[in-house]
């Protein structure tokens, strides 16, 4: 019976060197905010590493103190769950550049004592991965047995791979892609424009005053259109109305307009308009061929495993984008598995289907770590 | 060979009775805007009314005195076109709600001597129908040839089918749908958002003063993203930098960026943002369903014919909802022929697939007359 990680509390990680970025920029005092659950065993072999989405944060699985509502995957991380944490160490860190106790553009600048706002650097996938890096070096944890993770958790796998291919026993991509193409970098683009034409942004220096609400909902509820398929979006609303005839003016009348109002309402609670900026900025910049192939990208990784899972119904990271990894993996002779779920979920399926999520990992993770031990032998 | 429809000016209709909105509202001194190429001929059958999409206008075809750009669907009407305008009396009028010369929120109200704002009265399809309606009476037209259209040009073209049975010969839906999803209603409603969130759309009254462009230019740019494809954005654009390398800030750095803002600051500067609201609200209204079942939508029909067109790649109108139109005309013995072409082009397509539309068109255009004149011997 899969069971719950627990009570859990966030920990910080903070690097006292200077964190040079890929755009070449320096970041001092930068913090590393993390979970884990479950134990590093003696042997050093049972470390995970989930990398989180654009809007998800550290606390990945089990409950805050006094909270009712559990880690974001927690559906996927526990005992006797996909990420078992009767076997495995889970840890999830905050990325770099988000606002939930990792440095980002609403951190203080030490210089200035004021927030970063736009002077915080402009930072890229490899830039998060380099960060994570630093936290399981401090960790003591020498090899990886996985890096799991959706859609931006998911390129982020991804460069773990390239960046750190010793490291890393196996790598789980999820409904993600090895580039950003220019329909995912437009509607990034159209959230990033919705923040900053709202006056309120003021050139991201909009802390201790009004921040730019309308312009991150609007953003948000851009997302959650992405998020979602056309199916999925007629099954659960349909033209279905709020109230019982047409209002004939503008207020919420149509059940899906409530629904991404309210989610955009839920985000400005939580989230802050520049990592909006700075994490799908991140996205952008992400092409793991960097000028080159596919190809020529994956060829200094050997024992890898990968195991690459794609959703029928995302449109927001088609299915395509996986096969091209997984065809890449391939033509280097790396080991991969390819699973696409039938799901009527879109992109928001990574987090749903969970039951099929759970058997594919499972065996995946227990087949890498027999290989592991025999490899041992 | 194709050529020209001329010169062309937009001409007024002026309807000075009350004209009652399917809201039960009433609307005074209401002005139609249009533009006619062609004549129509002694026996009156040669009559076609084109009707335009969201961001579309009375000005389909030829060039207004002093312009280089001719209407917007100049491709498509004209001497040896597919609307022949040898052959054919073409009419298109600017939809009520719109801010190209027929009466909308940015028009005075009389009582007042201020625009309306949003005191103008929510319309619906219906309602531009029956405008529409009002100038064909006024023309002397007593059947209509076809009425053709695409996107919401298409939803009109099926209203006017099921409000005007005995008028209507045929009728040419492309690219469209019998009813707005919940996914396009879910864009629409984050188009609104983006201006309704604006602090310079001040709940509409914002004439005379500074205009809600950046919330109008972000509602253009996620539009822009719907017309296309994810297949026709990585052709045009893909990763293209304006500049050599990555510049680490928020400029516009891809080519697709530079588009979508672009595509937004070119609108702003023809479009009124009220009448955006209007206008997507009216499509979300569009279920010619109405609480029944498509069969019954489309059982007053007898006569008229129809040839419904639909592009492989429109993931705004997918061409499912085409054929869900298609099927209803079969159920009721009704005369249909069903296009599907093949393009890379997304919604954008029927503004640009213009050889096949023309080759599609100008065959069922002279079936449509033969039939007719061979049905009067």
């Amino acid at each position: 019976m899969a069971e719950s990680a627990g009570t859990v509390e966030t920990k910080y990680y903070f690097f006292d060197g200077s964190f040079r970025l890929e755009s070449d920029a320096l970041l001092e005092n930068m913090v590393i905010a993390y979970e884990t659950y479950g134990n590093l065993n003696s042997e050093d072999d049972n470390a995970v590493l989930i990398c989180h989405a654009l809007s998800g944060d550290a606390h990945a699985a089990g409950y805050h103190p006094g909270e009712q509502k559990p880690g974001w995957w927690d559906d996927m991380i526990g005992p006797g769950k996909a990420f078992d944490t009767e076997k495995y160490f889970v840890i999830c860190s905050n990325i770099l550049g988000g606002c939930k106790g990792s440095t980002g553009p609403a951190s203080i600048y030490k210089e200035t004592g004021e927030p970063y706002g736009l002077t915080f650097p402009v930072i890229t996938i490899s830039d998060m991965v380099n960060a994570q890096k630093l936290l399981i070096d401090y960790l003591g944890i020498k090899k990886i047995l996985t890096v799991a993770g959706g859609s931006m958790g998911g390129m982020q796998g991804l460069q773990w791979s390239i960046s750190y291919p010793e490291m890393v026993q196996s790598c789980i991509p999820i409904a993600t892609t090895y580039k950003h193409s220019a329909q995912q970098i437009a509607f990034d683009e159209v959230g990033r424009q919705a923040i900053m034409s709202d006056p309120r942004w003021e050139n991201g220096d909009y802390y201790g005053k009004e921040h730019p609400f309308g312009g991150l909902s609007v953003a948000r509820m851009i997302g959650h259109i992405t998020y979602m398929s056309d199916t999925s979006m007629e099954q659960k609303f349909g033209r279905a109305l709020k109230k019982k005839e047409y209002g004939y003016d503008f207020t919420q009348e149509f059940e899906v307009e409530g629904y991404l109002r309210h989610r955009g309402n839920n985000f400005i609670q939580r989230f802050d308009a520049n990592s909006y900026l700075y994490i799908t900025k991140a996205m952008d910049y992400f092409d793991i061929q960097k000028n080159h192939s596919l190809f020529r990208a994956f060829q200094y990784i050997k024992k890898t495993k990968f195991l690459v899972i794609a959703f029928s119904s995302d449109w927001l990271y088609p299915s395509y984008q996986s096969r091209e990894i997984v065809k890449a993996c391939k033509m280097n002779g790396i080991d991969v598995t390819y699973c696409e779920i039938s799901s009527d979920y879109g992109h928001d399926a990574f987090l749903i289907e969970f039951p099929e999520e759970t058997k594919l990992i499972t065996h995946f993770l227990e087949k890498v770590k027999n290989d592991l031990v025999y490899a041992k032998k």
